[in-house]
């Protein structure tokens, strides 16, 4: 087996380079900050973003970006949106052979709307890589990083691309299924955060299931209404983007996102929600992208709407969640029925 | 308002019935056990089915079913699938006139694969009733006997009955939804409930949400699979119906089917599951129902089959799962896209 990078040792970052190392990659798990790579080479533990598992020796983690990527035949981008472009850039400039590239990061840019793979195409160098490849699931980091069965999809433009993801990463417990929407797994991954938000607000506020339920199913219809807008295909969103997303995002103890929509429907403020969570919680980045991006294609998404009030403008979450309850639609699919029948006669 | 009688004094049951009551209807609840109709009329409890909730006391009980349905606009049956056609039976024989016949049981007769509204169109005379309707959504009756934010689908052949149904149940906190798919709304929420027993059986392993919500999307699949063979809209299964009821029920400790798969992966037969729930566990009887169906179709139903195989031929839950969880298809959305487009194309 080859040599393979992952670049950012977040949860999710670690996570998937324990998958690989398990598979028997030469596995090189880079972070920007030098104490982080010592820890997980001295105590084989990241405490603050996979608290009590423990880091295979044979995983080296690396501070130097030029050496991390020397000879890999794969670089696995797995970093907060924001660091996306500037990584990239530092990847330009010290590489010097073509990948395979692959990012896990969950985001969509404020101002530009770019997905993580269009910000990728726009800082490498054309030469390094084909295709982008996008991995995406319904999968916590903790769950993977202790070989729970998980499901993933691997979607790139490219089927060669795709299936070279596929080969990289699939094994027993870590099943990967090749795609070619790009744009569907890479918009659903990210808004599905937004989804997670209002999800932590509804149980935050102390309402039960069935709330819950409609909200998430009502997030779905709103997630493909956007992604298809975006040339996204519809039948993406009921896969494991989308349905399978939005189950485990909204229904779990392990995601940051419901964790943060869950304090400020206690009243915390954004800030100091932010800084209790300790981590990168894109959904809030992802809930302004989708915002200003929804206004400026005239498209509906009430719980975005909603959601960014909450976060940007002070609105109280009662409100806003007692107003998307009595503001749903009566006739529930007619829309989406709408969105098919036109992408189906095309 | 006038009179409504509810049949089946079940948590659903009593449930709708307390809505029917807040929203000023005379509601007169049913149930065949004499001792039941005393407790709920004397002591403004329902302990087997609504522990902790206090009936109010406008809301009469009835164990005499024609005084039950003396002078009604509409009946609502919330019976178990078994007594379906018992009580239409006794109904035919003792009312006089016509009214709205709703229903909110979800099941699948044994043998003949009839839906609810068919058992009832054959053993309820015709001049009874115009067109049946179905209520059903994600909804945990402990939820909606607290008023608990709910939403639910009215779906009947008649627009007009759909809308007399939503009349009668509309309010703040019960929000229902007109449509006129009654076969894929009452499929959706009846065959959700053999997915919430392989939700149980995935939590009861030991696995964690990644595999649920594998598990669960790929149950969405084959909902919509035998639902649209059926003769359902496919796209009623990515609202309320389908997606809606998968979340509440898949993650939501208020299950019963959740419970009794969680037993049965801890190594209960089923019949002792069964013993311990004390309350009729639909999804059993469905899963069999279902499989037989899908059988005699020629219809792929890989995770109804692998339950089938766990309640009634003794298969090891661990084996039926990561069966499961490997023999999932590479090309997820294939089949989905080929279902969708025949559909759209007719």
């Amino acid at each position: 087996m080859g040599k393979v990078a992952v670049l950012g040792a977040g949860s999710w970052g670690t996570a998937l380079a324990m998958v690989l190392h398990d598979n028997g990659h030469d596995v090189r798990l880079w972070t920007h900050i030098e104490s982080h790579a010592k820890e997980m080479n001295e105590t084989h533990t990241n405490n603050n973003y996979l608290p009590g598992v423990t880091i295979p020796a044979g995983l080296q983690a690396y501070h130097d970006l030029s050496d991390a990527v020397e000879q890999v035949s794969a670089i696995i981008f797995v970093l907060p949106t924001t660091a996306i472009r500037s990584v990239c850039k530092q990847v330009g400039a010290v590489l010097k052979h073509k990948v395979t590239m692959i990012h896990g990061t969950k985001g969509i840019e404020p101002v530009t709307f770019k997905r993580i793979s269009e910000m990728m195409e726009e800082e490498l160098p054309r030469e390094l890589f084909e295709e982008i490849v996008v991995l995406s699931g319904p999968s916590h980091a903790e769950e993977v990083s202790i070989k729970q069965p998980t499901t993933v999809t691997a979607a790139s433009r490219s089927k060669v691309a795709a299936k070279r993801a596929q080969d990289l990463f699939m094994n027993q417990h870590f099943r990967v299924y090749t795609g070619t929407d790009l744009i569907g797994v890479e918009l659903g991954g990210s808004l599905k955060n937004i989804i997670a938000l209002g999800a932590g607000i509804s149980d935050g506020l102390g309402y039960g299931d069935n709330a819950k339920a409609a909200l998430v199913t009502r997030g779905l219809t709103e997630i493909a209404r956007l992604g298809t807008a975006m040339g996204a295909d519809p039948l993406t969103f009921v896969g494991l983007t989308g349905v399978g997303d939005l189950i485990v995002t909204c229904t779990s103890v392990h995601s940051r996102n419901w964790k943060a929509g869950n304090l400020l429907a206690k009243g915390h403020t954004l800030d100091s929600v932010l800084d209790q969570m300790g981590m990168v919680v894109e959904g809030v980045r992802t809930a302004q992208a989708a915002y200003q991006l929804a206004e400026a294609k005239g498209i509906q998404m009430p719980i975005t709407t909603g959601i960014y009030h909450i976060l940007f403008e002070s609105a109280e979450p009662r409100d806003v969640v007692d107003q998307l309850m009595t503001r749903m639609r009566r006739q529930e699919t007619d829309e989406v029925h709408a969105m098919l029948k036109e992408h189906y006669q095309d």
